[in-house]
C-alpha cells in the first residue's frame, strides 16, 4: 500500500523529517509550508492523505482541515492532525474540524506508518465506493457530489478483556462521554456472538488476555462476514511493538498504549467510529442507487426492466429442473376513468395501495413487478395452476371487498381487478409464452365482465 | 489481512504443513482430504481462498477447480493450485480449469504468504463490488448471480527494463503466445506515459534497473489514478528476498525469479491478466447498473427522477453564483394520434429518434431528460433566454424539415414539435418556477397552433 501524501507544516525541519521517513517507505510526498499553499495544491493535484500541523501562521491547521472537510472536492481525503503530546484541546478541536486521525510530536515511526497505511487502505475502499455512489453530473462545470456528514458520537462499543477490572475505568470513560459499551470477558462467546448481525461500531481488544491469543481473536473478528468492516482498537503495552505490527498487518485499525491518556482514548474511539460511519454511508448510498435501478419508484415493487431481465432465465431454470412456474397478470378495472374522474393524485394513490396489497399477498420468493401504468405481473416459482388461481382469486376478493379511502369526496372508491393466469406446460415453454398466455387470459376476464380471474 | 482458507490435499502430512504455516500467520484454516469433502464444505461454510492439490484420488484438483469456477455460489473464491515443480502441464490445465494462482511443492513460505495475502486483498475488493453488482433475486430459492467468464489471453503488457537485451527473450515469449507487449527502457517516460489513460493489463518491472529505484517506480505506478488497479509483476533474483517483501507490501502483485521457467512466466502473466479482467468486469457491471437508475431505457437520456434530483440544486447554485440558467420543455405534436394510427412500435421509434436529435443539439454539460411519454426537458446552464430560444428554434426547424423513416407504409412521417422556454429572473427563482413557466409557455405554443416555440 502506497500513497500520495501532502505534508503541511510551517517549520521546514518538521516537513523534512516526515518527508524523509515517508519517502524511505516509498510514499510519494509533496510538501507545503502554509495553509494557503496546502489548499492550492489540493485543488491542483490529487492526494491520498494529508498530514497537517495544527499551529501555523495565517490559516492554521484546524481551519485547513475544516475547509478540506467542507469541500466536496476534498472531503474524501483523510486528514491526520499532527499535535503536541500534551495538547488535548487541539485534538478535540481537530476532531470537531473533521480530522480522521492524530499523530503526536515527536512523530514515532511505527505510529506514522500505521496511521498512513491504515488510512490508505481505507481510502482505497472508499474511493471504490465513492466512484459508484457518485451519481453526479457535470452540469455547467459544477461538481454535484454530496457532502457526507457523520460524527463519531454515541457509538456502540464492545470491549473484550478477561479481567473486568482492567477495562472498568475505560468503560466508564466511554459511557460518561455518551457511548454505549458492552464488556465481554469470554473470547469464545464473543466470536459466536459477533458472527450474528450486530450493531457494534468499534471493538476494543485487550492484547493481554489470560487464556486466549488476542491476535487470533482479532483475526477471527476480521474474517467474520458480520464484522469485516468493524474497527478494532488494540490496547497494548509500550513493549508490545512486535505484536502491534502483527496486529496491524492482520487488519487491526488502531492501538492505544496502556496506561493511556483518557483523551487519547476518547479521540481514537470517536475517529474510528466516524470513519466507519462514513464508509457505511457510502456503501448504503451505492446500495440504494442500485435498488433504484430495479424498483418501481411509486410502489417499491420491481420494475418492468427487472422482470424482463429475469423472466426467461427463471423459466428456463424451472424447465431444466422440472419445477412448476406460474404467472399472473392483473390490472385495475376502469382505471382510466377513475384517473379522469378523480385526477392523477387519486390514480397514483390507488396504484400505491394496490402495490401494497400485491406485496402482502405473495411469498418472499415470488417476484412482483409493476409492469407499467395500472398493470402488474407476478411470477410464482414452484406453483401450479391450481394454487396460482387460488392466489389470484384471493386478491380479487380482497380488492372487491375493501374500498380505498382517497381523502376527498367521495371518501372511498370501490375497485375491482381482473386477473389472467398461466403456467408452464407442454404448450407454454418460455417466459414470452407465459406472458402471452396470461395476457390472453386477462383479456378474456375483461371481455366477460371484469372483476374475474381467467386461466 | 487475514482470511478463511480451505486446504485440500489427500496427503495428511501436506495438509498439516500448510495448516501450521498459515495458522502461524493467523489465517483460519479448514482442512479437506478429498475433492468431494472440499466441495461439500464449500457449500456449507464461506471461504476466502482455496489451496488445492492437483493429484487426488476420486475427484482430482482440476475437476474441483472446474466445479468451483462454474458454480455461481463459489466462482468468486480464488483458487490456488499446488503443483509439483516440474509439472508444467498441470499448471496450464489448472489455468484452463479457472485457477487464480499457483504454488510449487515444496511450498516456500514467502511464496505462500505472498499469494495468500494478495488474493485476500483482491477478494476483499471484489466482494465489495460483487455485493453491489449483485442484482440477483432469490426467486424459488435459486440464486441468480451471473457467471463471469474471462480469460487471460491476448493481453496488452508493458515491460520495463533499462537493458533491452535482458527483456528481449521474455518479450518474444509473450508475443509468441498472443500477447501484445511494449518494452520501455526509460522509467521517467513510463511514469508520464502511464499517468494518461492506457490499455495495459499488466506491467512487468525488472527489479534491477541501472539508474532508477525499481521499487519507487512500482510505488508510483500503484499511486497513479490511471494504474491503481494495474497488476505489477516483478522480475527478481533468488537473493532479492528483502526487496521482494517490500515490493509486495507496496502492492506489487506478483514476482518471478530470474532465470525463470518460461511456462511459469506465461502462467503468471495470464493469471494476473485474468484477475484484472474479472475485477474490471465486476466494476463495469456496477457502473452500468447505477447508470440504469438514472437513465431512461428507451432513449438513453436521463430520466425524470434524475432531473428532479438535480433541478433545485442546480437552480440554487446558479442563483448563488449569479449565473444564468434556462430550461426548455418540448413535446411531439399530435403524438397520441400517431400512436393510435401507426401502433406503439412506431411511437417508440419516434421517441427514440427524437431523443437522438435532442442529444445531438445540446452541449455536453446541458442536462436532457425524457420526462415522461413524449415530453422532454432540457436544462441549459450558463445560458440566457435569447440563446435558449435559439437552441429551441433550431430543434423545431430540424424536426419539421426531416421526416422520420418508419419502415412501414407510409414510409415516412412528418413530425413537428412545440417548445416552451423559461429562464431565471427576478420572477423565476426556483426549479419549480422554471418548470411552471416553461410549461405555461409550451401550453401557449400548443394553443396558438403548434410547431412553435414560446417563452
Amino acid at each position: 500500500m502506497t500513497a500520495r501524501i501532502l505534508v503541511v507544516d510551517d517549520v521546514v525541519a518538521n516537513v523534512k523529517l516526515l518527508e524523509a521517513r515517508l519517502t524511505a517507505e516509498y510514499f510519494d510526498v509533496t510538501p507545503a509550508y502554509n495553509g494557503q499553499e496546502a489548499l492550492d495544491l489540493l485543488l491542483q493535484q490529487s492526494f491520498d492523505i494529508i498530514l497537517l500541523d495544527v499551529m501555523m501562521p495565517g490559516i492554521d491547521g484546524l481551519e485547513v482541515c475544516r475547509r478540506v472537510k467542507s469541500d466536496v472536492r476534498t472531503q474524501h481525503i483523510p486528514v491526520v492532525m499532527v499535535t503536541a503530546l500534551d495538547n488535548v484541546s487541539d485534538r478535540i478541536a481537530g476532531l470537531n474540524a473533521g480530522a480522521d486521525d492524530f499523530l503526536t510530536k515527536p512523530v514515532d515511526k511505527l505510529a506514522l506508518t500505521t496511521r498512513v497505511r491504515n488510512l490508505t487502505r481505507l481510502k482505497a475502499l472508499n474511493d471504490e465506493l465513492r466512484l459508484r455512489s457518485n451519481t453526479s453530473i457535470n452540469a455547467g462545470g459544477e461538481n454535484d457530489t454530496k457532502l457526507i456528514n457523520v460524527n463519531g458520537d454515541n457509538g456502540h462499543i464492545l470491549a473484550i478483556s478477561d479481567s473486568v477490572n482492567a477495562i472498568d475505568s475505560l468503560a466508564r470513560q466511554l459511557t460518561d462521554h455518551g457511548h454505549k459499551i458492552d464488556v465481554e470477558t469470554d473470547p469464545e462467546y464473543v466470536i459466536s456472538h459477533l458472527s450474528q448481525p450486530n450493531t457494534y461500531e468499534t471493538v476494543i481488544v485487550n492484547l493481554h488476555l489470560e487464556n486466549f491469543d488476542a491476535l487470533r481473536l482479532c483475526s477471527q473478528i476480521r474474517t467474520l462476514e458480520a464484522t469485516r468492516n468493524l474497527p478494532i482498537i488494540l490496547i497494548a503495552q509500550k513493549e508490545d511493538k512486535k505484536p502491534i505490527i502483527t496486529a496491524l498487518e492482520l487488519g487491526v485499525n488502531d492501538y492505544i498504549l496502556d496506561p493511556f491518556d483518557h483523551n487519547e482514548l476518547l479521540v481514537r474511539v470517536r475517529s474510528n467510529i466516524q470513519r466507519k460511519r462514513y464508509t457505511d454511508q457510502l456503501r448504503s448510498e451505492v446500495t440504494e442507487t442500485i435498488e433504484m435501478a430495479y424498483k418501481d419508484a411509486m410502489t417499491g415493487l420491481y420494475n418492468r426492466r427487472f422482470m424482463e431481465m429475469h423472466l426467461e432465465k427463471l423459466t428456463k431454470e424451472a424447465i431444466e429442473n422440472d419445477k412448476k412456474l406460474s404467472l399472473i397478470i392483473t390490472d385495475i378495472d376502469y382505471f382510466k376513468s377513475i384517473n379522469d374522474t378523480y385526477g392523477h393524485d387519486v390514480g397514483d394513490l390507488i396504484i400505491r395501495e394496490f402495490g401494497k396489497l400485491v406485496e402482502k399477498n405473495i411469498r418472499e420468493f415470488d417476484l412482483a413487478c409493476r409492469f407499467g401504468g395500472e398493470e402488474f405481473v407476478i411470477l410464482l416459482p414452484d406453483t401450479d395452476l391450481r394454487v396460482a388461481c387460488y392466489v389470484a382469486e384471493r386478491m380479487r376478493q380482497i380488492v372487491a371487498a375493501f374500498p380505498i379511502n382517497i381523502n376527498q369526496k367521495p371518501h372511498i372508491i370501490g375497485l375491482t381487478i381482473s386477473l389472467g393466469i398461466s403456467t408452464l406446460s407442454s404448450d407454454v415453454k418460455s417466459g414470452d409464452e407465459l406472458m402471452k398466455k396470461a395476457d390472453n387470459a386477462l383479456y378474456k376476464a375483461k371481455r366477460t365482465g371484469r372483476n374475474k380471474i381467467a386461466a
